[in-house]
């Protein structure tokens, strides 16, 4: 059956951006360094066309969360910008170039209507404006019984787990402290997860869990 | 050299302790499960002079947390209830019995002057009002070439934390949700960790860190 996934690097303090995002710093302040572990791997280089890298424990982490990926929902906060608002009908295709990393159709949730846009490389942004269980009943039709991954951020993971949505959650955890910024959990509910494993690499440890139903 | 090292359960968002803790309910709601990993460890047992139990990758975990400590530096709030006031000048002797499982000085930071006093098994409560640095270099100076054992809660965490003093902080990190409570890192400046190692366990995840300075 197709799954929600979600794998989100996170700082030990519990923080997925730093703090004071903008157009400039998606991240936030500190933010970049949530991606220190992964950017010179060899298995994330491939996935953005580049050669070479590092191998380490990190490249199965990196390519088994790439496995069997059908379809994806993201945040509009993700998409664009924050505080962008409707100029993100017209002009704006992403952070990610012509040719997205994704290679599937993408569900970004947001209150503006928007005309799907067609990217290189089979990535497809649609718009989605009634709400997150309607885009994941999207994402799963066009995902054709891949699973679908939820790429974030913080506010949107956090929906998706307070509605028993989210199948599993798999954390980068990385020894920085960033003091403020996006979290992903809100008011957790009665959400039980239970620990499926975790990988010890070098700047970082995977923790991957099922969210339990 | 002397070392002031902490470790301390911590649910998957980030919390020690559950909202609303109180006297019957020490660890705040839900918390009791935070160490649900721990109890049925035989070296949990042996620390708390029963025997039996169960073996796993926990074991080494703790009895490594156990070596070489010669004091403790613990806050107020861990020592007796929270909001308990000057009363726990009297009567109040901790929430651990007549022979606590330290064996070794306790050095509480506290607003209340007060005697030491004396309990079973090696263990003696001192009441130290002139701040969390003066509370260290007492405990060193008593840990005789031995390191400290800084024990919660997590404001005191925070507190050493920020100021320089923590050498190495270890994470039992627990797959619950707790969703409000007590966190131990406030605000980090410009702290930053080196992570040591992982160990996976059965329900939980050892991540251990060194402070750099």
């Amino acid at each position: 059956m197709s799954k929600l996934r979600c794998h989100i690097s996170i700082s030990l303090d519990g923080f997925v951006a730093g703090p004071n995002q903008s157009v400039e710093n998606p991240l936030g302040e500190g933010g970049e360094r949530l991606h220190d572990w992964v950017v010179p791997l060899a298995s994330w280089r491939e996935g953005h066309a580049k050669e070479g890298g590092e191998v380490n424990a990190s490249d199965r982490v990196v390519e088994e969360a790439r496995e069997n990926l059908g379809a994806a929902v993201m945040g509009r906060n993700m998409f664009g910008p924050i505080g962008g608002g409707p100029w993100v009908n017209e002009d704006w295709l992403g952070w990610w170039g012509d040719n997205p990393p994704y290679h599937y159709p993408v569900f970004v949730v947001t209150h503006y209507p928007r005309e799907p846009v067609e990217m290189a490389g089979g990535t497809t942004y649609h718009f989605v404006t009634d709400g997150i269980e309607s885009a994941l009943d999207q994402a799963k039709e066009a995902a054709g019984g891949k699973d679908v991954m939820l790429w974030g951020g913080g506010d949107i993971i956090g929906q998706y787990l307070a509605a028993g949505l989210l199948d599993e959650l798999e954390l980068h955890v990385v020894p920085i402290l960033l003091g403020d910024g996006a979290r992903i959990f809100g008011t957790p509910g009665g959400v039980r997860l239970e620990q499926i494993r975790s990988v010890e690499a070098p700047g970082v440890t995977h923790l991957k869990y099922r969210v339990l139903k």
